[in-house]
């Protein structure tokens, strides 16, 4: 990716001196650029003072990038040149490819970069930044400022926006992607790039669908900074509009969002958000301790307690030491966290209690909650803030009275919010990052893999999940009545009977499933089962089971994932999962931790841990199934969607009395 | 209230020469006042220019407002002199009095107000501002705008900070109003004058606590400008700063947001929120129709529609001719809602979908999304919006390149958002306001009071709730065995037994409940109950009642709030209400819209509607419940807590099974 980000010499092809064209705002932008430029177009020889070739094929050197702008039907025959020229690199900035239907276009782009190894941004993109090299790649209007942010984004417009918008309020980048159609580089190959770019601190990214959503997790999960992601297109509503707009296929958004949480990538809501985490973590990657509000107003402080609460954040508790000597200079104020020092407080005060409060061990980041009075001065506060030995996150409320004050903490990297309660949100991102789960241990139980391929093949659902080692009650599959009543005598009264057959998911619907048979009904129920199951042919012969005593009902269940694989679900069945959606997803393969957690993450976790006096069920024999399934479903790829539903917890053990399998 | 905004004369009592005190910076700050001034203040004749007098018994006329500010302890001699020279009105903003402990002298100044009839703001608050009379009667350094916000806040810091930033954000305010300790006005007072301000559009309000609860609801829900609230000290961690910060109350926080809810206040979460709702629903009050958007940038529309799902907002679908319309100017683009003209759109192109969409009946207000680009003029397309005949709100994103077409939105009172997310939350907050419920009418159920308060006073609760016509099973009281035995005879076996005493509320706890008693065992177990329950004292008798078949279960109970009054709560019984917290709440007397919104709002409704091929519950047999409560709540201000729990719903009808009171 070198050649992209920091290319020797690039040719802008397309280039011209026609105001107001692409060609033309690309050649401006790049004029910063401390490298050689060529302009490459056969109707000049020289734009905006920059020497001009026909072809590619013409240029006096080599050089590492070529930014295209010429019409889409062109751009192949540029791009051999470019290959044949040994160019490594290419940004193409044409629209008029995928986005309109145009997919044989695009793949022959994809085809000629293969052919000569050229790594390729677009098509249809805004372009790329690099603010350290003054490499502006992209016809936008506005030149970023140098930052510790990477900015990756789906959307061109979205960039310009933010661009225009940071710039006014003195937010830089390091780095700005324009992905386009993604038709070749996607953001896995740039966060795994920016992972090692020493002039990024935190990737900010937007992205509306990811179709490599395994990479993705495997590149996010050991990225090196933080990544702050907007997944638009969460919503049935939003889902359209991505469809009809770039043509991108909406993933799940609960797979998506699944797959963020568990790589560690913090997600982000909307633009304000992805910038106000981003500002935060670019200089704050963690924190152990409590948050301490320090404030000289209550109200403000209120509301920023409310979210430390609401955001699953906690308020450090002071040593007894730090209470004493906050009381000894502010007497009348709160010296409790939060903090308040109190309306006439001057600077002296307020850096005072700083001081204090840093010093407390209890103490992981302090929140600095300054409201403008005749008697603080808000430049002072902000000196000793920049220089404190704690991590500090301000919210300096107001406008003009602390814009000097602002300026100073910023410059020093202290993000500053004019809400307590987004400062919060922001504290809360950076909690969710440091917290996230790191490189995990996966079990692997001893299964015979020919032997449930196999079984799958046939239908035997049931044996597949025994073979799992998950639990299953005591059953046998006749194939005449006779073995029927066999098979029962065996297992004992009363009995469940259910037809098995790869053709038959819903057997309960067509009649296929019969509940508490009796002796003197096992032979008559047999023949009713295959009578009905004629139609629909397949039929392997009728399971008889062992009726079990009813336990607490969950639900283990998979979806796969077109991006991101296997979607496995915990949940408490019926109810829970219909009307409430109380369920929780891992992408597989989980790990012990990951499993826990699933289980534990449902509300009605409750449920399993006894109420109203009931023994608290096996929460572990349910992990071993999460576990298990886990692996069938990495083993067994054609398993599309699977419900083991209902799973009977009890006491002790659990057993897992229906399975639905659509392979 | 005429007075306190509309002085003809204003003396300012404790005004001083001295830089940076408080006196000082009020008169300074009364300087662009149209009326007169006088300064009080026996040390000088004349201060920063204006006549000053020893005592305001010494002014040459009579004056509205007087503002305070000395210490606290010469206050209620300042304010009785106000009182005898006939001043109607004063605002005090010496601090020292409740904040600090000191009630008693807090009581002075209330029953000196009330003597006189002065309308009291504070004590410790920041002053009140007039911006049509230049009246700021505040020691704030900033000088507010004039715009169509009011503004009353329990914080007077925060008004600082608001004001400051408001100024640099170009929002105006009419009024505004620092509560202070509320010795005397509070919100609701404000609230109530502001409704028939002529300058106030949108009233914006930060409360830490809400004494007066239920005329806040009543004179908020008559009120003719939108309210929207920020409520703080909603948590625990919260209420505990609250509690240390003004010592303030923090009332219950469900039970202010129910009250918010009913009475069609708008909830905001942070001040950023409280300042997007109130600049929003300060031009627009509510709209008809769906919401359509109109962007040059697919990825921001996007993410606009995903919040149009998440907050309830309806994408308005297109009439057939409005489609073939945006076809015609943007054969490219996406013709649907959210209709995309694309990233070349000129304002020309842009304009022209605005006018299309805005003729379509089923839009009731655009949500106009503009990126920069080379070929889109913002001002252009600014110039439209405010000509246009629908209502819009702007999502201009971006900086410097929007700035004047920003201005120009504002100023005719258009209000644009950065971000489309918070867009779209602050078009909700409209629908909010537009759909609240309008004066309600209450039914009444007949009921012998008298007879029901004696009920009440022996502990007979079953027989009060009967008297309220809510459905019990049959039942009769036994003093003896042998009634006992009478009773159950007639009642049919099995019948559960129940201890009845005022002194008793957790009858199981204490073993004084027995089940599905048999004919046998009834004589043993009314000994059993007895003796069980001698130890409490004032024992009636035992309760036979007949066993109910199971239905869903469901609770009504209900809280009194100290401010708010009955708290009214509905939920699914046991696991729904413990585990998932499923439950509404309204503030009593409840109307039938209410309690059918009551009961429809809980997740778990579907339940009774009927899942997995079950018969719907009666709904109308619980919404007669939660009214037939209601009125019980309002009519027995002894109650202080009750629950009705279990009461069992039938396909036809219900049955109140057990009930809990606490007088």
């Amino acid at each position: 990716m070198e050649e992209l980000f920091e290319p020797r010499a690039i040719a802008v092809i397309g280039a011209t001196p026609k105001e107001g064209k692409v060609g033309n705002t690309l050649l401006k932008n790049l004029s910063k650029f401390k490298g050689k430029i060529y302009a490459v177009n056969p109707k000049y020889r020289e734009v905006l003072g920059v020497e001009c070739y026909p072809s590619v094929k013409d240029l006096p050197e080599e050089v590492d990038l070529a930014v295209i702008a010429v019409p889409a039907e062109v751009v192949p025959k540029v791009l051999e040149e470019c290959g044949e020229k040994g160019v490594k690199a290419a940004v193409v900035i044409s629209a008029g490819f995928r986005e309109v239907g145009n997919y044989k276009l695009e793949m022959e782009l994809v085809e000629i970069c293969k052919k000569y190894g050229i790594k390729m941004v677009g098509p249809n993109c805004l372009g790329i930044i690099n603010t350290s090299n003054g490499l502006n790649a992209t016809f936008s209007g506005v030149e970023p400022l140098r930052g510790r942010i990477a900015l990756i984004s789906q959307s061109g417009a979205l960039i310009v926006a933010i661009m225009d918008w940071a710039l006014a309020n003195n937010i830089g980048f390091s780095k700005i992607v324009s992905l386009g159609n993604k038709a070749l580089l996607n953001e896995c190959d740039f966060i795994e790039y920016l992972s090692n770019d020493d002039e990024t601190e935190v990737i900010a990214l937007y992205v509306e669908g990811i179709e490599e959503g395994r990479r993705f997790m495997e590149i996010a999960e050991k990225c090196r900074k933080p990544i702050v992601a907007i997944k638009s297109g969460k919503t049935s509503a939003g889902a359209k509009a991505v469809s009809s707009h770039t043509g991108s296929l909406a993933g799940s958004y609960e797979a998506c969002r699944t797959a963020f949480r568990q790589s560690g990538v913090v997600e982000a809501e909307s633009v304000e958000e992805l910038f106000d985490f981003s500002t935060v973590l670019s200089y704050i990657k963690g924190f152990r301790g409590g948050v301490a509000i320090v404030t000289n107003s209550g109200g403000p402080a209120v509301m920023a307690s409310d979210a430390v609460e609401k955001y699953n954040l906690n308020l450090a508790s002071f040593e007894h030491e730090t209470v004493e000597m906050l009381r000894s200079i502010a007497p009348y104020g709160n010296v409790y966290n939060p903090v308040d020092v109190l309306g006439d407080a001057d600077a002296e005060r307020f850096c005072k209690a700083l001081d204090i409060v840093a010093k407390d061990r209890n103490v992981g980041l302090i929140l600095a909650i300054l409201t403008p009075t005749a008697t603080i001065d808000g430049v002072k506060v902000a000196e000793k803030i920049v220089g404190i030995n704690k991590k500090v996150v301000g919210c300096f409320m107001g406008g003009k009275s602390f814009e000097e004050a602002v300026r100073i903490l910023r410059e020093k990297g202290i993000a500053n919010f004019n809400d307590p309660v987004r400062a919060v949100k922001a504290i809360a991102s950076v909690q969710f990052y440091s917290r996230r789960t790191k490189r995990k241990e996966f079990v692997r139980f001893d299964v015979d893999l020919k032997k449930v391929r196999e079984l799958l093949k046939r239908g035997l659902y049931f044996e597949v999940v025994r073979e799992y080692g998950i639990p299953v009650p005591p059953y046998g599959i006749a194939r005449s009545a006779e073995e029927a009543l066999e098979i029962a005598d065996k297992i004992g009264y009363p009995v469940a009977m259910k037809v098995v057959s790869p053709k038959i998911i819903h057997k309960t619907d067509v009649g296929c499933v019969k509940l508490n048979v009796t002796r003197n009904e096992v032979v008559k129920i047999f023949y009713e089962i295959l009578k009905r199951a004629e139609e629909f042919g397949d039929v392997e012969g009728v399971m008889i089971q062992k009726m079990m005593p009813t336990g607490k009902e969950v639900i283990v269940g998979m979806k796969r994932d077109p991006s991101f694989g296997p979607l496995v679900m915990f949940g408490m069945g019926g109810i829970y999962v219909d009307v409430f959606r109380d369920v929780s997803f891992r992408i597989a393969p989980i790990s012990r931790e990951d499993a826990e957690e699933m289980v534990r993450e449902v509300k009605a976790y409750r449920i399993l841990q006894g109420v109203r006096g009931e023994k608290p069920s096996d929460v572990d024999a349910i992990i071993d199934v999460i576990l298990r399934v886990s692996q069938m479903v990495m083993d067994l790829e054609e398993i599309l969607e699977l419900d083991i539903n209902p799973i009977f917890v009890y006491e002790k053990g659990c057993c897992a009395v229906d399975v639905k399998v659509i392979v």
